[in-house]
Order: structure tokens, then sequence, then C-alpha cells
């Protein structure tokens, strides 16, 4: 879980715990400033290339290490997230591509940054060269028949929701 | 937007700027803390009578005060955001229902809150007897034809995806 703040950022007094809105929350002491805890949106991305493969990332860092996932990452302050969402493909696998709909929501509880709102989009693939950057170990096509093994439900259910719409119609489904 | 933060939550020191990930964050000079900022998520109720109405309701606080709005609020940590999106339906006008399906994402920026990911639900309501709490000044059925006017692209957005997708079928429509 996320460190648990010791003092307001606002003032530097102590936080202490109070019941605020229902919940147990820090509070500042002093200024009064509440430590509303929110899940960390995160876009993640089932990419689709004209062979109807899906692409699929070997994670180098936790949370997940060495662990099959789809690519994605953290929706930046004032960043679209359709945008957020292609701006982490290229970064981690040099793919690029466009939004072809939105593929479900979840929550993931994770230890280093709590939880997540995971949210899947679908996206057509325009080149399929792969090239990571060091976040990832490797990255690859899968057909949908063939997926390594991935232990995260939110990614596992995106892309069954993938494949199940009719976002992409290939000879190879 | 966001107050900025003065000092680090964990150890108290003087946070400065630094160009971290691409982006200018604050970072902690002596414990390297560092300040990710991520838009917060938000749930949205699009919720539709058995009559093909939809539930909009005047907001009593800000961001929007006075304002038409669909229902809804922050995703708590932990929480499903669909269970969020019932929740907020119901501690805001006391009408529950069932979520039918996910009706858009979007980006919104606020004065007080920085920027938040709004996630729209599609809801069936089961009974319609509105009553609404401290946050709201009134909330009301209106048929799609004679929507009042909601400044927010987000839930406008998230109103035409229910009503063009299959979620609600109704003679009304």
């Amino acid at each position: 879980m996320r460190h648990t703040f010791k003092f307001c950022p606002l003032c530097k007094y102590d936080l202490r715990q109070n019941l605020i809105e229902g919940r147990t929350r820090l509070i500042c002491q002093k200024c009064g400033w509440i430590d509303y805890q929110n899940p960390l949106p995160v876009a993640v991305c089932a990419a689709i290339n004209a062979n109807g493969k899906i692409l699929i990332a070997k994670r180098n860092q936790e949370p997940g290490k060495n662990k099959w996932a789809l690519p994605g990452g953290f929706i930046e302050s004032n960043e679209n997230p359709e945008k957020a969402c292609l701006r982490e493909l290229k970064e981690e696998t040099g793919i690029e591509g466009e939004i072809i709909g939105l593929a479900g929501v979840y929550l993931r509880k994770t230890k280093i940054y709590g939880s997540l709102i995971v949210i899947g989009y679908a996206i057509r693939v325009f080149k399929d060269d792969i090239s990571v950057n060091s976040e990832l170990k490797e990255a690859k096509f899968f057909s949908p028949k063939d997926l390594p093994c991935i232990p995260f439900f939110a990614h596992r259910k995106i892309i069954e929701k993938v494949f199940e719409d009719t976002f992409v119609e290939t000879e190879t489904m």
C-alpha cells in the first residue's frame, strides 16, 4: 500500500485519524487538510494487429515483475485517458495505433500503489514492429487461442471483452 | 486546482520542483518522496427508469453548484467503480438500481479538484422515489427529448451514449 502520510503537506503539522464522511481518514490537526485517498487511474492497452493477434508484455518492474500483462500505465493529471493509453503503448513497446473502443473498467488492488482503477481500451495497431523500453522484458503478439498466463483479473476481462465484441474482425478468430 | 504541497507528508522536509519522468513534479529534498499527481476517478450515474427517463440532479455544491448534472462522486480506495456508482446514486438521490453497462470514460478539469476521470455507467432503476441529500438541490427524471442544460461535456457524452446504445428499450424513445 501507499506509504502512510504522517505530516500535513500544506503546513507540516501532524496528521491524525478521524472519521470523516463515513471513513477513517487522516486530517491535519492545525489547518484541517484531509488526506482523501482515491484509487489511481491506469490505462491499459488491448492492442490488436492486422492478424487479429493481441500484444502482451512481460513486465520488468513491480507490480507483477516477470508476469505477462497488457501494456499500460498511470494516467497523468490533465491527460485524456485515451491519449494516456496510446502514449503508454508507444513508450513501452514502440507500437502506434488508434483507439477503437472502451473495453472495461476494473478495480485492482496492488501492494505498492494501493488500489487502481484499470481502464482498458481496444486499439487497432498500425505497424507491429515492437521495441520495448526498460519497463518490459519483452512483448509479443499472441493469438487469442494461445495466450500466455496473465495473472491479472482486470487484464483478462479486458481481453475477453475485446475478443467477444465486434471490435475485431479477422479470419483467425 | 489542488492546493500545492509544500512539505513532504512522510518526513516534513521541503519539497522542490524537479523534472521526473518527463514532467515537473515535486520531490522531497531529504527522503526522495515524489508527489505524483493523478486525476481523481469519479463514477457518474446515467440512471434510467421504467419509462425511459433519465435522472438529472441540480447540484448544491461546487464544482457546478446550481447546475444540472448526472449524480455521482469520488470512487474511494479499494472500492469497485460499479459499487461506487450505485452507492453515490443511493446516497445522493435515494434511488436504487443495477448497472447495465459502461457508458464512457472522460477527462474533466475542475478548479477545486484538478482533473477527474469521469466513468459513466448506465443504470436500470428499480423504484423512482427520489429523496435528495444535502449535496443536491433537487433531482428529477427527464425524457431524453426534454433535458435541462447540462454544462459538463463528459456528462452529455455519457447521456448520448446511453440513449444511442441498446441499454434502454422503451416506447418513449
